[in-house]
Order: structure tokens, then C-alpha cells, then sequence
């Protein structure tokens, strides 16, 4: 039921003002950047000014004062003195910067998600925000999209975990308590999957896929009561998300059930003009709204053309009504009617000092996210009085928070000062670190000074080797065609192989790069990913030891870009591929590269040993599967326990495996636990012909281990 | 309405009978291969000797007097005597083996595509084959999969008109016409699109793209009568092709109107167990009897479990009862009935020589499909005279027939062949030409050899570099996740450019390979493929001018593996690019490769030069479109004049262009002509949301040039 007063607001509204509510705006169109000519961006979006006294939400205009100045003139002048909301992307932490998504999905760790979200809705809500662009929860397949950076990984369970996880984190039970901000998960549907892998490209799924694969995981935030849905700019089955009703209304609203705001993606209502799916402006503005899409954002074709088209008879004045109602609604639920300024803090805001206790955990999060991919030769963990040479273009960098963080300096512990803590400074010996930006090109034209920099670092009991890609090249619109290391990083690594010392090669990435090439030369390699304000001191607890690592592959390293897309749950084929018959021509495979990937999903390594045994699967009124791992290491570590489902025969072609539980357990030196999970008829169901969800009586395979690629099977039969 | 002795012997038959008319099965099962254990492969089979008197069909027994041998033996036993089918792969002709279907394709001429077909069916048929498993019109958009070569490339229209046409050469008026055979388009539906290029893997595509993309050449097929559908190993919205109702009752029969015979693919009612679609081989037959597969091939679940689904009420005799009729028809269609010896004459298909006409129309074909996709600094044509150096590991070899070629034995005209019938002996050297199957590799090793072999081909005028890929790495299983030449190949080719002399690279192969690497290197580039017997004649006379070179590439030839798929047809987007303005960075692209492909689809150059004037579309009653074509060159030359629509705005987003027509005109020299193409409305249909086929009124671009890449553009509305 709609609450009187703001049915009453509605019912007092003009139908401008109406859709003044349905639009949002950056900052700058209030002038509260003086560098910007006041009148240029009116008469550009063609909006009178006294509609600019009652938009309903500013995008990314940050900072507690900012925001509690423009709230304030924004309440003088409005009319009906309804607040602004403010919305802003705040995609991994705000003002101290937490590792990016896609590391945090390889932590497989679900309270650190939450803290994650916690951490930068207490920041973004001293700041002023009230909504955050933030869970990202595309399920992608394409290491090439460069926004893999933002979202999970590659798997529709996990995928829904964390995004659960998030969406608790910014929200909390009640979006007016202090230091919750409100969610909007994106970008609904398939943006994740763009051909190719480039950038805005066309999105080409069948309906069965889109169901099972890419929809769990925006559903689970629909369950988990996310405030907002911003939908995406790609099509979806040839219709543009931002102009697809039977996605909008069919399956968002009507099957989820979602009551929420729904908000098209920067200038997405007016792209459906040069994708083809509306001749102008105003056609624009009816599908979207017809579709389902409540606030337009950085357009104004509502503003400009929704009268008209009431007037026209082509839009009925209800769908216009209830957007603004849930606008509406959203400004209450977040309290802002009674305090318009919610938690805007400005000696918070601009305190001197980052919150030391955001800062520790910013650290403990990156430890948990790195994934240590090899680990041979006792290379790590290193020992302090080693003497430790550090080479490559990521070895004193602190341009590693990772991309679209919400403070634009790059203020990263490095690598070099995080090592620096944990030794002496004497034992540490920088060489060929080159410039970032270069990649080390150049690095080897001058033969004198390349020979003597090999012998220097000769000296040393061990080499990290900290390459990768810039973050500039990650994030959006940093497609890649090419996901090798830099050449000359390469080579870098071979020949600090050649000096006979250990190499551990530590790669920071936005994605998975194509790491076979120097996986020979490195005796270890870690996946550093872009970790966000301490860096450099997760990485130094992970390599000294002071954190055992436990991240695990939320999406599978290719072996080569021309295996993509490489994931975990493929379908099924009519012609698998046996390894015991390498041979045979008439199997699915390539003639010159595996079908797997080089590490799989859910792989990852710890420095301690860890020994499954005794797996059953007992079959009763329920069913539970267990398996026995036992620590068979003498240090503490945590180790990720999966459990994978194959329905083995069904009415439509199912995946080869498909993740359904995982539990982290953190188990002493030698100590031994029995994990159990109940095998439910929900892990069971699927999307059938008709894209209902059901149940089919038949086999399946019960999966329990470490990774998805080294597991116990036993198949049993479920009536 | 069926003949009253077919509905006689269908009445007769009994339940095992009807099913082994359904069955098909290799030649040795009959034992005419003395090296098989003839109890052997029945037991495997779980077939009774009796049934075997019975099967309805042949997969791949060939050769006039095998064909007869058995056809008299089995008319002998046969309770009815109803002849047997004999079927079979003939993929690019018979005994005088074809160019490759891709390079047909992209010869862009439909009479040549129709002659093609016409010569395979006459030596097939003088073989006693009566089905061709030809055309496959599989489109296909990733050249990693081997199959390529076995299609015509990656554009509905295209492929429908070489389908249409090849159906035609196949079958012309009457199967019972001497030298023509039955014709079974392939693979339906949608087999060109395995994900990541890997054969055989999960094909997902929505259903508005299986329309618009997909299924067009294989409707094409139907409506040019042609007699048989084999379907597809994968899976069609998750229901393997061959288990899929929707795909072969609802879309081929119902909405096509079919009425021919559907086969399964080589075993593939039987995968449909490791598919996950079946439990067992009851369940197997039961699904692909039900889905309305006629024909199963290689398998025998059909024979082992039809009786008892039929007595248990899951499958209705009626299906069954069709089916056989179906059989029955195609076999009276062929004349069997009378003549169950058809056109197998022992005399023809032994005959010491081959047939001259034949080989010189393979010589013919050859050449047209070549493709000249680079020729600066005048290195092409070659002048007689001229002193010809000829390296790489396809300079004297015969091993281009280029897979699946009827004949086992490769026979096809070597390169050096080719040129040495064009131009004296002494003119010719050869050098690093290596052993095929290495691809050159450790050609480079021994540094005294190599030097020496560079300084004679110092002594040349033009170096010609014949390079590509082994022939068994294209086809079936031949899928490849890197379309690189191999390393020495690419070394060798800048080996040469350092010479000093012009470099005509010519590149055999049965896919686009990314020749990006070795273009700067090359004066010259001609795409080869594999061309069948003729192979080095048809080379020769392109090389040597006397064909003036008409390719055009019916497959876009990717810049590099990492942008795959890349194709034209592709749907507009949001926010499509600029290359006004290549350094922004929020549209559609990659950072480090152009969207576009190296070669666009419908490029290709030729000896003479065309101008391009007078664009002009006239509206009116009827439109019209046209352009005027002028070779201003010395030489004949052949140009194809290409048409392509776009339609601005639609229900549901359409292709930045899509290819409606093509002229291939022949122009003497300083010849001009005009081209006229008519607009009509089934030009602008498209599948709206709903699948249907609809016109919707708006803004259209008429297009008209030499390449999908290069064309004048004019904007109209059409109601």
C-alpha cells in the first residue's frame, strides 16, 4: 500500500514534474561546478529551469558537502520539497579502496563480501550517497570484456552468493539506518555476455541459457530485497534491456516479483536510437517506459516527450504514476523526507586520516582474494633475511587500486612498501621494474645496463616478478584481443628464470590473462589482482606467510584467447572428448590445445596440505553427501569445499557439472573435519522446454572436492 | 497422395521390416569387405542376420561394381526386393575432385556452383551413389572450426544461393535423369555455430537469430525440392537437433512444408545418450522417431527397441508408417524401383583416364574462386620469361585436394605443376620448400643451408611463398584454436621480403587463417584454398593472368584469433564506433585491435580496376537502385556488384547491413555497364519478436559497392 503523503505528493504533481521525478542528472547541471557554463548543458538537454528544481536524482555527485549544498538550495526551490536522491558508483569501496569484484568473487568468502559492502556503504553514506551502482553481478564467460574487473566470476550459484552477500552489506535490514546505502544490482540481463567478448556488443543467448545461467544471480538479489535494478545496454534477444518489456515487466516484476526502482544505464534510453529499436527521441522515451524502465538516466526524453506522448495516447499516465510512486517510495524507505541529508558527514568525509579500522580490513580482504595459482620448490612462503629481489613493472607501482575507485588518487600500498615491512630494507633489490605505463618496453635496448641488472639481481635467494596489465586496461571499455603479458614481460620472466634462482611470478589483473607462456619459468604464481588501498600488504602477508592463502578461481584462466569461451559448466555434448583416447579425431577438441582451461574454476592453492577421503553420499528421506578433508600440513589454513551436481539425462541437455554448496573451513595443523551438505530437489531443477522450472526424476552425479576439475563422484538415483 | 504399391508394400512389411528401412549401415556389415569379421560387427549391432536382408540404406559403399555386387545380393534375399539406397559423402565431386564448398562460395558465381554439383553427381552416379550428403549450408562465423570448409561462409543470403544451386546441379528436373542424384542439405539446423569453434560443442543462439541467421539456406534448400535433411549432432536450444520436435516437425515440416527424408547424423540417435538426452537406447529412438528423424544412421536403436515402444503406447506406427513411406518414395523417385542399378556403369567409373571435360572444368572452377586479396608494386600478373622462385611447403605439393575428397589418393596438380606448364623449366626454382606435414619446422636450423638457398633465390624476378595449413588440419575434427601460420612459415615469408624481390604469397587452406603477420611482407596475396585436382593448373592461370582473378570472400578474414567472431552482418548497437574518433573509449571496441576484420566479406581484387559512378535510387511504384560500373583497365575483367540493406529502426534491432543481392558482371576493357537491382519488400522482411516474418514501414539504406566494407549508401523511407 502506498503510504498517504506520497500519494498525495503524486496526486498534487504536474506531469512534468512527474517525470522530472523519473530523470536523473549529473551534478554539473546545477552548477555546482563553476568551470561549467551554466546555460550550455540547460540548452543542450533542452530542459526549462523550472524542471531542474524538481529532478529527482543527481548521478555521482559525491562528497558530503557538495551534497548537503546542493540538497539544500535543491529543497529551497523545489516545489513540493521532495529530496534528491543521490546515486553514484561506488564499485569497490569509496575512499579506502577494497579489491576489485572479481577478486573478492575469488575469495569464495561470503561474510567477507558482506564486510566488503558494509565497508563502503558506511563511507559512501558519510559522503552523501544514498544508492550505490553496486552489486555488478553480470555473469560473464569472455576474460576479453574488460569489465570482467567488476563483476564474480563465471558461475550463476556463486555469482548469487556474493551478490546476496553485497546487497546485505549496503543495505543492512533497514536502508535508514546510519551507514546503509541502498543497492541497485546491474546490469539486468546479459550485459556479462557481449560477443567477443568487446565492449556494448550484441548479447545473443537462447531464452533457456539466459534462465539458467545468466537470471539466478540478478534474481538472488531480488530476494536478497536490493533497492534498485539498473538495466543494461545491451539487447537481449535482438531488444535493447532499456526498451525490453517482457524482460522488465514479464520477468523481473511479474515472475520475481520485484517492487523496486528500476534505472536504465548512462544514456541507455537514448541508445535505443542508434541501436535501431527507435527512430527519435520520443520513441525512445515510450518504449522505456512502456518497458518497464522507471528513471532515465543522463537523457531526457521523458522529460522532453512524455507529456506528449500521454497526450498522444501512446503512454497511459498510470505507468508514469507508479514509477514515481516507487521513486518515491525509495526516498522514504531511505528516510531522506524526514532527514534529506541521511548520513552526510562532512568531518567524516574529509577526515585527515582514512578509518584505520576500514584500512585492516581492507588488507585482510585483499589477503583472502589472492589466488595462489603454483607453488612449487618450496618457493613460497618466503623467509624473513631472505634476500629478495623484486623485478617487473608492478614491483613499486601504487597505481593498483584497480580502476574506477571512488577517490581518483592512486594512493595504493605497493608491493615494494609492503614487502618493505615484513624485511629490511637492505634484502630488498628493485631491477628492471621499467616505467608501468610501457609494459617494459624499451626495457631490454640497452644490453650493458640489462646484463648488469641480471647480475645484481643474481645476488638474491629469490625473484618476484610483479607484472601484469594496467588497470587502465581493465574496467569499462577495456576490451582486449590480446590477454598475453606484455612481450618484454615475458621475456622478463624467462630470463630472471635463467639467472637459477626461484621465480615467483606475481600477476596483477583485472582478468584472467593468458599465463601459460610463463607458467614453465615461474616456480610460483599469484594472482594479485588489483587489491585497492593496501596492496601491496595483503600481498606481503600472502607471501611471508602471515596469511596462508585460500582464494579460489571464480573464473577459469584460458589456456589460449583461442579457446574462448573457456568455463567450468559447459553443456553436455553428443561427443565428449575421453583423455584416455588423446587421439581420436571425432570428439570434441582442438587439434593443437586442450578443451580445459590452465586453471580451472574453483582452483587455488594454500601452503598447507589438504587430504579428502571417506566421500558418501547416503540416500534416505534426505540426501546428504560428506567428505573427510584433514589438514595434513603443520600450519593453519583454510581450505574451499565444493560440491558440483550433473543431472545426468534429462528433457533438456544439462551442464557437465554445476555448482551447487561450497563451505570454507579453517582447519589447524592436522586437524580433520567432516563436511556434509544435504542434496535438495531445488540444486536439482532447471529451466525446461518451455522455460519453467522443474523437477525430472532420474540420475545424478554427486560431486564433493576441491575444485571443479579434481572431485569424488558417486551417482545415485532421485525419485 | 502416395502411389498404390508403395501403400502395398508398406502393407506387407512387418514392424522389423518398416524399422530396418529406417536403418542405415556401412557396406562392410554386408561383408564385401573381406577384412571384417562379418559375425563381428552384427553381434555389436545385436542385429539378426534376417533384418540385415531388409536395411533400407548404405552409408558410404561405393564404386559401380560394389554398388552392383551388393544391390544384386540384397535383391536376392530381400523378402520384397525393394532395392537398397546407396548414400554418400560427396563433399567437392567424385573422382575429379572440386575446390572446397568454402572456395566455391567465394567464386560468388552461382553457375559455377551449379556445374560443380552437376559433374560430382554424374561420377557419383556413374559409381551407383544415389544421395550425396551435399550441400552442407551450415553458416558459420568462427574460422576456428574446421568445418568451414565444408560450408560456403558466413552469410544467409550467400549460402542460400549456393545451396539453391548446388540442390540444382545435384538433382536438375528428375532423380531418375541419368547422372543426377539425390542431394541432403546439412546439418540442421545450426551446426556452423559450435561455441568457441569446437567441433562438435554446444550451439546457443536465440531463437530470433536461428531465423534471420540460421535456418534461411536450409529453407532455401527445401524450396528448391531438394530431396533429403540430415540433422545436426548439436543441440538447438538445448534439445540435441536430432531429438529436437520443434526443429523438425514444427519448423522443417510443418512450416517448410518438407516432405522428403530426414536422416540423423553419423550415429547421432546414439549420442543423444552421452548428450544427456536419452538414458538409454530405448529413450533414444523414442525421442528421434518421435522428433521426426526418418533415417538412422550408423546405430540400430531404431531396429533394437522400435517393436517395443511401439507395443508399450509410447510411439505410434503412423510415425513409423511415414517415415518408411518416405524412404519408399525417395527410392521410387530415384527409379530404383525399375532400374535398382541406376546409373552405375563400371565401364565409366573404372575408366583408366578421367574425363578431360570434367578435369578442365575443375581447372575452371579452381581459378574462380581464388582470391586476390593484395597486389601492389604490379608483382601480379607474372609475365612468361621472368625468373620464378618457389618456396614453402605447398610449392610442389600435391597434397591440395583438400580433404574429404571422394578419391582417397592425392592427385592433385602440384603448384610447381601448374607453373611449369606456363613457363620453362630453367625458370624456375625451387628452394626451402621443407616437407609438407612440418610446416617448415627446423628449416632454419641448419644456418649454412639457409643462407645458401636465400642467395639463389636472390637470382629470381618474383619469389612466390606457398604457404597455409596441412589439409587434415581443416574438416571435420578439424578444429584449431590458433590461425596463425606456423612460425617458420611467417620467418620464411620476411626471409624472402629481405631479399628485395617481390613476394607473392600465396596461402592454401580451408579456413581464413589471420594473415595479418605476414601482409606487410607480401606484394602480393592470393587465397588458394585447397582446389581439388587442378589445383596447381587453376593457380597457374591466375598467377599468370590468364584468368583474371573474380574471388570475393564469402567469410571475413579475421585481423587476429582474439576478436572472433568477426563477421558483417552483426547487429548495430549502442554505441557503435566512430573512426572519426578512435580514441574514445565508452563504445563498442577493443583497445588494442580494430573491430573491423583484416578482409571484409565480398572483398577480393582483381587485374583490372573498376570504377564506381551514378548512384542513384529511383522511388516509385517500385524501387530501384543502380550503379554504374566501368573497368578502366586494358583487361577483361570480372566484378561483382554487391547489394545490401539496412534497416534504421525496427521492433527489434537489425544487422548494420545484410547483403540482398549480387551481380557478377564481365567487363571488357574500358567497358562500362549499368547495374539495376530492384528493392522489393521481401528484401526488408525480417523475424519480429513473435518469430514472425513481418515488414514493418521506415527508413531503409540501400547499399550498393564493391565489398561489404566499400559502398555508396543512400537513406529512403519505404511504407
Amino acid at each position: 500500500m502506498t503510504k498517504p503523503f506520497i500519494q498525495e505528493l503524486l496526486n498534487e504533481m504536474t506531469l512534468e514534474e512527474k517525470l522530472a521525478q523519473l530523470t536523473q542528472l549529473g551534478p554539473y547541471y546545477w552548477g555546482l561546478d563553476d568551470t561549467v557554463d551554466l546555460t550550455g548543458p540547460f540548452k543542450e538537454l533542452n530542459i526549462k529551469p523550472h524542471i531542474m528544481e524538481n529532478i529527482g536524482s543527481v548521478l555521482n555527485g559525491t562528497g558530503a558537502r557538495n551534497v548537503i549544498e546542493l540538497q539544500t538550495r535543491h529543497l529551497q526551490t523545489s516545489r513540493q520539497k521532495i529530496p534528491l536522491l543521490f546515486m553514484a558508483d561506488v564499485i569497490h569501496g569509496y575512499r579506502t579502496i577494497l579489491p576489485i569484484p572479481l577478486a573478492m568473487g575469488s575469495s569464495f568468502d561470503l561474510e567477507a563480501c558482506e564486510r566488503f559492502a558494509e565497508i563502503a556503504a558506511k563511507e559512501s553514506a558519510a559522503a552523501g550517497i544514498h544508492v550505490t551502482f553496486s552489486p555488478m553481478t553480470d555473469l560473464v564467460r569472455d576474460p576479453r570484456w574488460g569489465r570482467v574487473m567488476e563483476t564474480s566470476g563465471e558461475d550463476p550459484y556463486l555469482n548469487a552468493r556474493v551478490t546476496e552477500s553485497m546487497v546485505r552489506g549496503y543495505q543492512g535490514k533497514d536502508l535508514k539506518e546510519k551507514g546503509r546505502i541502498a543497492a541497485c544490482v546491474k546490469h539486468f540481463a546479459g550485459y556479462g555476455a557481449p560477443e567477443g567478448g568487446r565492449e556494448y556488443n550484441t548479447v545473443d543467448v537462447s531464452s533457456g541459457v539466459l534462465r539458467e545461467f545468466y537470471l539466478p544471480a540478478y534474481k538472488a538479489a531480488v530476494d536478497a530485497g536490493v533497492a534498485m535494478v539498473m538495466t543494461a545496454f545491451n539487447t537481449v534477444d535482438r531488444i535493447p534491456a532499456t526498451g525490453n518489456e517482457q524482460l522488465l515487466r514479464g520477468i523481473l516484476r511479474e515472475e520475481w516479483g520485484f517492487n523496486g526502482v528500476t534505472i536504465a544505464d548512462f544514456n541507455s534510453v537514448n541508445e535505443l536510437i542508434p541501436h535501431g529499436a527507435a527512430s527519435d527521441g520520443s520513441e525512445a522515451a515510450e518504449k522505456s517506459l512502456t518497458a518497464g524502465v522507471d528513471i532515465e538516466m543522463m537523457s531526457t526524453h521523458y522529460l522532453n516527450h512524455g507529456s506528449d506522448l500521454v497526450e498522444q495516447g501512446k503512454l497511459n499516465v498510470a505507468l508514469i504514476d507508479e514509477a514515481v510512486i516507487r521513486v518515491l517510495e525509495l526516498k522514504d524507505a531511505l528516510g531522506l523526507f524526514e532527514n534529506p541529508f541521511k548520513d552526510a558527514d562532512p568531518l567524516v568525509d574529509e577526515a585527515a586520516e582514512p578509518c584505520a579500522e576500514h584500512t585492516q580490513a581492507a588488507r585482510e580482504l585483499g589477503a583472502s582474494s589472492v589466488v595462489l595459482l603454483k607453488n612449487e620448490n618450496e618457493a613460497l612462503p618466503l623467509k624473513k633475511g631472505m634476500k629478495i629481489g623484486l623485478a617487473g613493472p608492478f614491483a613499486t607501482s601504487v597505481h593498483v587500486l584497480g580502476g574506477w575507485a571512488g577517490v581518483e588518487k592512486d594512493t595504493a600500498v605497493s608491493l615494494y612498501k609492503g614487502i618493505s615491512q615484513k624485511t629490511s630494507a637492505e634484502d630488498i633489490l628493485t631491477a628492471m621494474t621499467g616505467e608501468l605505463g610501457s609494459m617494459l618496453e624499451g626495457i631490454f635496448d640497452v644490453e650493458d645496463e640489462v646484463e648488469e641488472a641480471f647480475n645484481r639481481l643474481k645476488d638474491c635467494d629469490v625473484i618476484l616478478a610483479a607484472v601484469g596489465e594496467n588497470q587502465q586496461d581493465t574496467g569499462e571499455g577495456g576490451s582486449k584481443s590480446n590477454l598475453r603479458l606484455s612481450a618484454n614481460q615475458e621475456k622478463l620472466i624467462w630470463r630472471l628464470k635463467d639467472t637459477g634462482k626461484k621465480v615467483i611470478t606475481i600477476v596483477f589483473s583485472g582478468r584472467p590473462l593468458e599465463l601459460k607462456p610463463i607458467l614453465e619459468a615461474s616456480d610460483a604464481l599469484l594472482q594479485a589482482w588489483f587489491l585497492g588501498t593496501e596492496s601491496g600488504n595483503s600481498l606481503a602477508d600472502v607471501l611471508f606467510g602471515d596469511y596462508n592463502p585460500s582464494g579460489r578461481l571464480s573464473m577459469s584462466f584460458p589456456y589460449t584467447v583461442g579457446q574462448i569461451p573457456v568455463y567450468y559448466n559447459a553443456f553436455q555434448t553428443g561427443r565428449p572428448y575421453d583423455p584416455q583416447y588423446p587421439q581420436v579425431r571425432y570428439v570434441t577438441r582442438y587439434l593443437d590445445c586442450p578443451n580445459d582451461p590452465l586453471f580451472c574454476f574453483g582452483y587455488g592453492l594454500s601452503y598447507s596440505d589438504f587430504a579428502y577421503s571417506g566421500f558418501a553420499v547416503e540416500e534416505g528421506e534426505r540426501i546428504h553427501a560428506s567428505i573427510s578433508v584433514e589438514n595434513t600440513s603443520d600450519c593453519t589454513g583454510k581450505e574451499t569445499v565444493q560440491l558440483y551436481i550433473r543431472d545426468v539425462s534429462a528433457s533438456v541437455v544439462r551442464p557437465v557439472k554445476e555448482m551447487k554448496g561450497f563451505r570454507q573451513l579453517s582447519l589447524a595443523a592436522h586437524e580433520k573435519q567432516v563436511v556434509s551438505f544435504e542434496i535438495t530437489k531445488d540444486m536439482l531443477m532447471f529451466y525446461g522446454k518451455d522455460d519453467q522450472l522443474i523437477f525430472e526424476p532420474g540420475e545424478f552425479d554427486i560431486m564433493i572436492g576441491r575444485n571443479s576439475d579434481d572431485l569424488f563422484t558417486e551417482r545415485i538415483w532421485i525419485g
